[in-house]
């Protein structure tokens, strides 16, 4: 928010008027803006990186050394998502070479936790989903 | 798997051998096959589809409808996946016109849940989400 700048801008009106009309988003509704902060929490990185955060602060190297085959690009194209959405929060130093650190917000460690128990029983379920892999596609045309 | 042929395809060593090795996935290992069904529960369409099922089975035209805005092409390609990865049963029953019903496996009813419980978090906290979006992304750069 920009405290020089009282009024409201048409993002932040239509937004306003979100807020009063909707009480919760409807993710089978393709108008829902609730799509489209699925589609960062569930992208391929965006899992990956909200998990990375759960234990806490890191910066954008240690990020990507955890989360193995990420490129530079799209860690930080998450991470503007994330941030954008209220999930993570950048804190950038003033220091040469430059220092930025990444936290989850309050709520972005709601939606880390959600995602991180999908991301849990898929690993632990994973013999019995690659057992079902092999078992159902032998043969089949 | 195919009663006749007794010799297991390199698939179905391959994935032997995965699960004596491996007691849990690691969905921040890029080798990992976790990553591939993490794909799948959390496409675009994926998580729409698992959700749509838990209340019980559906022919695809009902699946289509209520997911508003996938394409036939989507949807049958999405249930393919969710069909191998085990998670979805496919019943086509021997009518015309044909008769096609999508039912969660057991195990695909355990996944479904947590996906339902993160877009749950997702819908009811959407207007904090989008509040969030416009305080921190009025005037950046």
């Amino acid at each position: 928010m920009n405290p020089t700048n009282t009024a409201p801008t048409a993002l932040e009106s239509a937004h306003g008027l979100l807020h009063e009309r909707m009480l919760r988003g409807d993710v089978m509704a393709a108008a829902c803006p609730s799509r489209e902060i699925l589609k960062h929490l569930t992208s391929r990185w965006g899992v990956l990186v909200l998990i990375a955060l759960l234990p806490g602060t890191l910066r954008f190297s240690a990020l990507r050394r955890q989360i193995e085959g990420v490129s530079e690009r799209m860690l930080a194209q998450t991470l503007q998502w994330l941030e954008a959405d209220g999930m993570v929060h950048r804190h950038a130093f003033n220091t040469v070479p430059p220092h930025v650190e990444y936290t989850l917000t309050p709520l972005g460690r709601q939606g880390a936790e959600k995602v991180r128990d999908l991301t849990d029983w898929l690993e632990t379920h994973l013999p019995a989903l690659l057992a079902a892999t092999s078992a159902d596609h032998a043969p089949t045309a």
